[in-house]
């Protein structure tokens, strides 16, 4: 089955891919591996969840919000490829760090909301390498930022 | 001398890889690259180190976390090239977190055990970019996180 | 134009590369990407910024240091290739760690700093993906630490 044909099944609609928020570009291509720049959980114009997980975002909110950064990386590099997700043989790393109070541990709880929504649209091809981190602030107060490398062919 | 002579020279048993705490995989490779997912300085199912560098963790004991989760990494990749560390051509780059007190400056020093560890098993081969940081949390409180990038032939 | 002649241009003068504050080296080149270590904002043997943005480095001062940490990375390429920077083909990525305040939400506002330094020197070939986060705390209390991937020819 097709990526496009996956997304369909699973009900997911890729969004317009946001602009960077700042003086830099979207992905950046060197051989077969495309470097995704750090995602922020935007829907829209409105970012899904703003501050520390847990205190003012809970952990299922926080995970939606790391599905969502996912979400606006393949946006990103579906616009790359020119909407052939196809091209895409393997996720190869994201790098995942989630706004934290200080005394919260479970930043592979929430990084999970982004690995498990992208197994499940790529299957095996999906299964990553990943870094989760605990960071005191991020970009525009967004609990989440998640970068991502593809390996394409 | 091989790899894996240097490391019984040097009285170093390679520990079976950590199993990723979520869904996630260990490393993947894309072209000569292997990327190794964020290690946490286990020794067996316990954290080495948990807690603030170095108000609960002190600096020596915060290098000995950063080079458990470097031997780690190597279980791991010891695996992925089922035995043959000689296949590494060189240690390409790490990053390195630590879970640090705001007032802890010293984050490189850390970062040594893991550095000086590479370079006495791998020698040249084993001489790498760094980025080293502070954060405020990591998973299951650990003191430190790594992630490692190989290059293999 | 060179991209020397370009510097000259911008009256830019390219310091000697700053050694590893640890057992690490500048960069590592694996294939056509080369790895650079996370640059502190060292002018000379001082760092041009120390403490937390912008409670005590407001965030004019801390997108010149992102550019002083950005010149100390050419710096290192510079000499990686031997004072050939017109090989390099592209800025692949760059990793931006804010020293902040937990209240301070605007370290892209920071990393600008940097990119549009190595967008004003590269043009095209200097758009680059990005990530920037805050963290609480880095090494020598460097208010910005900045690691780079370029692609070379």
């Amino acid at each position: 089955m097709s990526i496009a044909d996956r997304l369909k099944e699973l009900d997911i609609i890729l969004p317009t891919p946001p602009k960077p928020v700042a003086a830099y570009v979207p992905c950046v291509q060197s051989g077969q591996l495309v470097f995704v720049s750090g995602q922020l959980p935007f829907a829209g114009k409105e970012l899904l969840a703003e501050g520390l997980v847990p205190s003012r975002i809970p952990i299922d909110q926080a995970q939606a919000a790391a599905q969502q950064c996912i979400l606006n990386g393949l946006a990103v590099v579906n616009a790359h490829l020119q909407g052939d997700l196809n091209r895409i043989s393997r996720v190869v790393r994201i790098g995942v760090f989630v706004q934290s109070d200080s005394s919260f541990h479970d930043q592979a709880l929430v990084a999970n909301g982004a690995s498990e929504f992208l197994e499940n649209i790529f299957g095996d091809a999906g299964k990553h390498a990943r870094a989760a981190v605990g960071v005191n602030a991020l970009p525009l107060n967004a609990a989440v930022e998640i970068e991502l490398l593809f390996e394409i062919q």
